[in-house]
């Protein structure tokens, strides 16, 4: 059966990409995106040519992350048209790059903002939808940083995605039992075929940045674009994250795998989830609460408990 | 030689035992807080009090950690004091309990501010002063949270404290060629001894938090108070926290521990950091980065240098 889908930051990167596979998978997507009558009205003329010229089921949407109003309506507009909602993607992301101490605190705020509070008004807009259906599927996309080898310069970024990941590992936890299953898909680092390196912001304390670079730091930003380039093999295929989600969606309901690595540098977060999500889940048993690593199905339960 | 010593949070819990001990072993220790002459006043005259009765050099001193203004003024006044600051603690925190989903994005905003946004406005007052002498020292209370098992209902405390341990690891890469060295303190649960679970703040959409009493996650927070129960041992002593922070400081430059763990749950965050900082430390080799891994004696090199 074809899934109502909704997916956030669906303009470029992995959202573009992962929404294009799902609707040629023949499921029902609204690739969100904000601005869309604005700067992203090319991009919504992209989508619904894709629509026609593959003939699925595609539909860019308004839907500002920022914006509760925003989340809200677009949502609203997705369970009137269809009566339901099966998955949520949390995609919408930006990155920053400059030395940690030339960030102000407001710019970190922003950035946890985008990638992480983003998440929340989404899930406050949907998941009373999902809950009432008793099934629902919400997936994340993570990053390898938050557990991964990391190269310095990336502080902002790093620490809200790193503060995503831990809200969509206590989240699985607290909607299982409504039926709704949670997959993390971890992308390491693709510096070509997205926009997120080349639109990364910069430092407002540009003092700041100019202490490190005529100190010990000086040709930093440049040895960690090296860095990157020694690890990221030329033919990283950015389209693999898309094709991953889109499996992902197309298992079936319970035997959804909690996380997925899609990382060609290798650096390591494979190796580190493993030994995390184990321990974690040894810790719900070890108190008891082992019921919560596996979505309870709502209406089978109720049928069988009554 | 004694050290010039600043730590956050230090009202009460982690960061006034932390405050004491220091003294105790020496060190002038300004225990801040905010609200020294409002609320706090009284904490105040037990820093002078425990001051004086132990012949120490304990000093409360006004610094709120969510205003930059006072951040600022705070570090100034250490520093014009004593020509230098040696060592930043970083422990001011809060926590909340509830259902992620009845929290609204502003209450997460709010925890990533205490908990996160707290260490870049009190980094971005200190560490110039820090970096000028080519020596230092900045410790960061993080959780085991970040790495470890976790019962549910703690996800915004759990994003943000997440935040913070990626915020340390990224900073500590970024400090060491200026010769300043990171400690990261990973506390696990301690549910007494400190105010820390008593003052959780609750969900501010209460309706929402209803909706999950009355569907299947009735009972939820008492489940996870008492799986609490059965892995704090009754005999957790929140002070070997501070003891451990004396430890840490009184270890000669450059010998430090990247980290420090003190879990009397053993809720394997230890084993996760194990393995998340040796894979964070090859990923630095393999990149050629290798030289951010120990903090450089900036004295010594332009010496040697030149």
């Amino acid at each position: 059966m074809p899934n109502i889908i909704v997916i956030t930051g669906a303009s470029s990167g992995f959202g573009a990409l992962a929404a294009r596979a799902l609707a040629r998978a023949g499921h029902t997507v609204y690739a969100s995106m904000r601005e869309t009558e604005g700067r992203n009205a090319p991009q919504v003329k992209e989508v619904e040519k894709y629509a026609a010229a593959h003939e699925v089921d595609l539909r860019a949407i308004e839907l500002d992350v920022l914006s509760q109003q925003s989340c809200d309506a677009a949502i609203q507009e997705i369970i009137t048209r269809h009566g339901r909602l099966d998955v949520l993607i949390h995609n919408a992301g930006h990155m920053v790059f400059g030395p940690a101490e030339a960030f102000t605190p407001e710019q970190l705020a922003a950035l946890y903002d985008i990638n992480v509070l983003s998440t929340q008004r989404v899930n406050r807009a949907a998941l009373p939808q999902l809950r009432r259906q008793g099934r629902g599927l919400v997936v994340w996309v993570s990053s390898s940083s938050s557990a991964g080898g990391t190269p310095p310069y990336l502080a902002p970024y790093f620490a809200a995605k790193a503060g995503m990941d831990a809200l969509a590992v206590v989240y699985a936890r607290e909607l299982t039992r409504w039926g709704i299953e949670t997959s993390i898909i971890v992308p390491g680092a693709f510096t070509g075929g997205t926009n997120h390196f080349a639109h990364a912001g910069a430092p407002a304390d540009q003092a700041r940045a100019a202490e490190y670079e005529a100190g010990p730091y000086a040709g930093f930003a440049d040895q960690v674009r090296k860095g990157f380039a020694a690890i990221v093999p030329p033919d990283a295929d950015v389209s693999v994250v898309a094709d991953a989600i889109v499996k992902v969606i197309d298992t079936p309901f319970g035997k959804r795998p909690f996380r997925v690595h899609i990382d060609p540098t290798q650096d390591g977060a494979e190796v580190v989830n493993a030994v995390s999500d184990r321990v974690r889940a040894e810790f719900l048993r070890r108190i008891g609460l082992d019921d919560l690593l596996t979505p309870r199905a709502l209406a089978t339960r109720s049928q069988s408990e009554n």
